[in-house]
């Protein structure tokens, strides 16, 4: 038969199935190989390829491979729990960004004992390199097979009538699966199991905590070890250690989960951070507005969050009883801003009215959900929205797109972004978007021109629209490689007509404006979550809580760097002496760890010469120099918003 | 008989009445004699005097003297609605700061016309100046006397089992009334009636609506005039009606009452103001914090607040369902900002810990209760608590004050504040205060010394404590005349033991500190109205919004305006641009009206002399200057914090 391999058409024997096809290529590729695409399609190597078809060939290095890889990997997990925990019943377990994991339901937690245990009768079942073998069954039959295994039997009562149900077998284990699956278990070269967690079956509170168990896979173990590698070092940055360790923030649990509470320290990144923003948003026009943080639910009824959102809003008092005033917390600013545009009948002469805000939101999530800084139930965001005409559209959206840029830039963190360009779901019109599909069309077929316009490379994301409109998403990629949205640019062509916006264009008709939604750098938790990570708590001396330290060598020297600090405060700078009586060499430890960006140490000699000896945090020592000199230094790195 | 008059005993005639004792002195004081008070109790005129008493009288000039006017008043206007809608029953109507109301019940709402009908009829009972004469009844005989009044039957049913029920009669007029009265009506010289309003019987919802109509009356024309142009006076300053006016800050019905929306100029000036307090906190040495803006309801089981506020809290779900987490918006800061100080432990040499934080707190308040941005339901203050050793307590306490006396100075606030020393209510204990009688006693002793000693000149509030403390209240008397706590600064030592707040002192034991609540400048949305009333919209320049105008006298003018805003802009300054093809002297009257405090007025001659024609809101005309003559004068006005 013929096949199509790299651009070329290779003869290979009829029914020959893909990993073959491997081997006569190439031993290595044979080796190599995980899985193939069959035409587009991720398929197994062991399944005969039909003739005419194009073959690729899916390694470790490969996303789709490594999938496959995982996916097997928990079946040798699963595996060898039945053999560790004989009484675990067997729930679901797929492969997921990073690794996979397996949901089981056992008498006891599991262990760090029964972890280690299991790890090493999966390396037995690798080493024994057992053959997956797939097979159908009718209903009933695989029923009976899975008698003893309650979830699957769920399972498979809740496939459709017609559904293939097919299950995987290696060795004495079988499991219920689709597939993919490597040819054998000796392809999982590298395998290590990572945590244990609690998970409801079927993520519902409703139902049985299980026991989830994480790993992560490989195809060697060169990668393998590579990963744990970055893992760890990921780890150290972790805000949710560091930022509590450095003081940036805290949680308590009488508060509650997700309302973290920010200590000094990091309460006044936040300030500078908002200051910075809302000063550079004055600067491009924008109007600041302080609109309340919530409002009864007549207001949310107009918005669409009544219908949209209900769920994920903190209401006060009974949402379904009509008698007496209900009002929620606010999800987003949007309604709120958008009676400052009402306050007067508006002429297209006001237009484009930015409107920014300072705005703390609300998200009603579980408490299961909460982490540090970043999955939150109240955050501030540099929230706002532009009214506009439709002929100032495309340059607004460049501004909002450019003055984000810039901010994402200025704090580094625009390295690690991408843009997705997030559409709706035609197929799911009803129940989450708004509007028409010939809206829909317009606005997409609007922004897309836009974004080509500008030259913005991006990703199509279909279903990640706002219920009111496109939107470009700016992700950012964090240290442990997770992609989350943290600036958006929306176009909103629905909202304005409900909430009865207008102005009164140049031929004296009444229109509806355009809006864009839009932050500029996002949330400031978020953020500050991100910048601990991205610089290990070592922040950028411009936004760094505490800028310099003076550090007196001697008791001598005590007077010397109280009034440092004082002539630093008067500058402006954030500093603070240690005049304690501990050694110099402690004492700069101590500002290390507290990640300080610069030391001045003075001792006997600096007071004879006034001088200051320099020390920066990873530069290390910079020098005796004059106070001025040190000053001009540190105004140029404060005011160039330098990332160091 | 021997009475002490003005400190010297006269000789009267054995049980004679104040009035005619006031008529034996002068027959002037006769005339203007309201009430006596004697032995420092306020008595009627025409009660016949005991021997041996102390007698003053009271006018027109004396608070308690205008009460009794006014409380005939409102017998006076009770009697002229009995003539003009006789179906009217009558509920209570007593004297009130600045006037009297009286509430009826009536088969259909009071119109204009009957207002002033009523008020004819006022005057013509005044005029015929009939005796006020005082009968008391036995409990059977009142209730017949007032069958058919059903809200006087209840209020003498509701009397104890031996009061004494007292009536008083004018002409055919009768009120049950425990007194003291003019002698007749002809002594209110002078009455108006003011507004209609709607009010529950005994102030609940549960009652029904009667209608409520005020009034106010003194003892001369003269006085009445005066105290209305001052009322209109103020009534133009109404920061509830020209703070709109000015586009300060809106409401919105769907959004709800006490919510206000803050429009770009109030939201600048709050930022402005909140900038200035973090900033000098800063440098008094506070740290700043960022805390949640709600909690489990277990914090506010620690606090007291569940106990003591739950009514007053916004609850999110079920606050009696144990089975689920059960969050409520905080009303108050110091809960939250003690988690702060309890992230580590804490050593004496930490003390004094000085938190502040830009705070916004939530009240529960009914709908009807709301006023401008006065009575909000939400709410941003410049909160603070300060973590203290004993030895610390008096000098930080002098340093909250000494701040908050420099914040309310420099806007312009303190000249019409005073100080009130708010205790608590021995008799009041058990409901409403924590702690023990010697807790109390200790803390307001310490209190009164500290105040003492730093020759604080206060009156003292009995009940007008914090459940927890003593307080210091800074009273700020408005345009109107109404008097309201702007500030706070409380000693509290019973909360750090509920928090288990301790620090190592230095002899190594763990020991409770003194914690001071404090605010600086107090609600931010307060201050702004307050300012606005004071200023009548005209903000002092350096926290006005718009603090320049550029207006072009003609269109060749425009570049060379716009040019100057941007110079301005430059520097920090907020100006706008004003090139319509407006006639300038509308212009002019524009900025005028928009309170702007500077213009410049710019046409050919100084675009020829490259100089700038100055105007101020209030002094007029400034001439021409150059920008950088202009530029100094302002800086000078804005960094001294000129009143102007």
């Amino acid at each position: 038969m013929k096949i199509t391999y790299q651009g070329e058409i290779r003869e290979f024997a009829d029914g020959m199935n893909a990993l073959d096809m491997a081997g006569e290529i190439d031993k290595e590729l044979k080796k190599a190989a995980l899985a193939a695409r069959v035409n587009g399609e991720v398929a197994e190597l062991v399944k005969p390829v039909p003739d005419g078809a194009t073959v690729e060939f899916l390694t470790g290095s490969d996303a789709d491979g490594l999938r496959v890889l995982r996916h097997t990997a928990s079946h040798v997990l699963a595996q060898a729990v039945k053999a560790v925990r004989p009484e675990a019943k067997l729930a679901i377990g797929p492969a997921i960004d990073n690794g996979f994991y397996y949901d089981f339901d056992v008498a006891t937690p599991f262990t760090n004992e029964d972890l280690a245990a299991i790890e090493k009768e999966m390396t037995r079942i690798i080493k024994k390199n057992e053959r997956l073998e797939r097979f159908e069954l009718p209903r009933a039959e695989a029923l009976e097979l899975m008698k003893d295994e309650p979830y699957k039997v769920e399972l498979i009562n809740d496939l459709p009538e017609d559904a293939t149900i097919s299950f995987y077998r290696q060795g004495d284990f079988t499991d219920l699966c689709a597939g993919p699956h490597l040819p054998s278990t000796g392809k999982v070269k590298a395998v290590k199991l990572t945590s244990i967690a609690g998970a409801y079956w079927r993520g519902s509170e409703k139902n049985k905590m299980l026991q989830r168990i994480y790993g992560t896979a490989f195809a060697t173990k060169e990668e393998l070890d590579a990963y744990v590698a970055e893992r760890e070092e990921a780890l150290k940055r972790d805000h949710n250690k560091l930022g509590r360790d450095l003081e940036y923030f805290t949680t308590v649990d009488v508060v509650g989960q997700g309302l973290p509470i920010m200590l000094p320290k990091g309460a006044r990144v936040i300030q500078l951070l908002q200051r910075w923003v809302e000063d550079t948003e004055q600067k491009k026009g924008y109007l600041l507005t302080k609109t309340p943080l919530m409002a009864k639910r007549d207001l949310y009824r107009i918005s669409g969050h009544w219908d949209h959102y209900l769920d994920g809003m903190f209401v006060m008092g009974d949402p379904n009883d009509e008698t007496k005033e209900c009002f929620a917390l606010r999800p987003m600013t949007c309604p709120f801003q958008y009676q400052v545009y009402l306050n007067r009948q508006r002429s297209y002469r006001e237009l484009p009215m930015r409107l920014g805000e300072t705005s703390t939101l609300f998200r009603n999530e579980d408490s299961g959900e909460m982490h540090g800084l970043i999955r939150v139930r109240q955050f501030t965001i540099s929230e706002g929205h532009l009214i506009l005409r439709p002929d100032q559209l495309e340059e607004e959206f460049k501004g909002c797109l450019e003055l984000a840029k810039y901010m994402l830039d200025t704090v580094g963190m625009l390295e690690n972004c991408t843009f997705r360009f997030s559409q709706w779901d035609p197929a799911n019109p009803k129940n989450k978007y708004e509007g028409t599909p010939e809206q829909w069309h317009e606005a997409q077929e609007i922004m897309g021109r836009i974004l080509d316009h500008l030259g913005v490379k991006y990703t199509i994301g279909i279903d990640e629209a706002a219920f009111y409109g496109p939107k470009l998403d700016i992700q950012y990629k964090n240290v442990f490689g997770k992609e989350d949205t943290i600036v958006t640019i929306q176009i909103d062509m629905l909202l304005a007509e409900r909430f009865g916006m207008e102005y009164v264009d140049a031929d004296g008709q009444k229109k509806h404006p355009y809006i864009i939604h839009r932050t500029s750098l996002g949330c400031y938790e978020r953020t500050l979550a991100y910048l601990i990570e991205k610089y290990a708590g070592a922040l950028p001396t411009w936004m760094a809580p505490e800028q310099v330290r003076v550090l007196s060598v001697t008791d001598r020297a005590a007077d010397y760097a109280n009034a440092l600090v004082a002539k630093l405060s008067e500058l402006g700078y954030r500093a603070e002496a240690d005049i304690t009586g501990e050694k110099i060499g402690k004492k700069i430890r101590l500002a290390q760890m507290d990640k300080v960006p610069y030391m001045l140490v003075v001792g006997d000699r600096d007071m004879a010469e006034n001088t200051v000896s320099v020390r920066h945090r990873a530069e290390g020592d910079l020098g005796a120099m004059s106070f001025d000199s040190f000053a001009a230094l540190l105004k140029d790195v404060v005011d160039s918003k330098a990332k160091k």
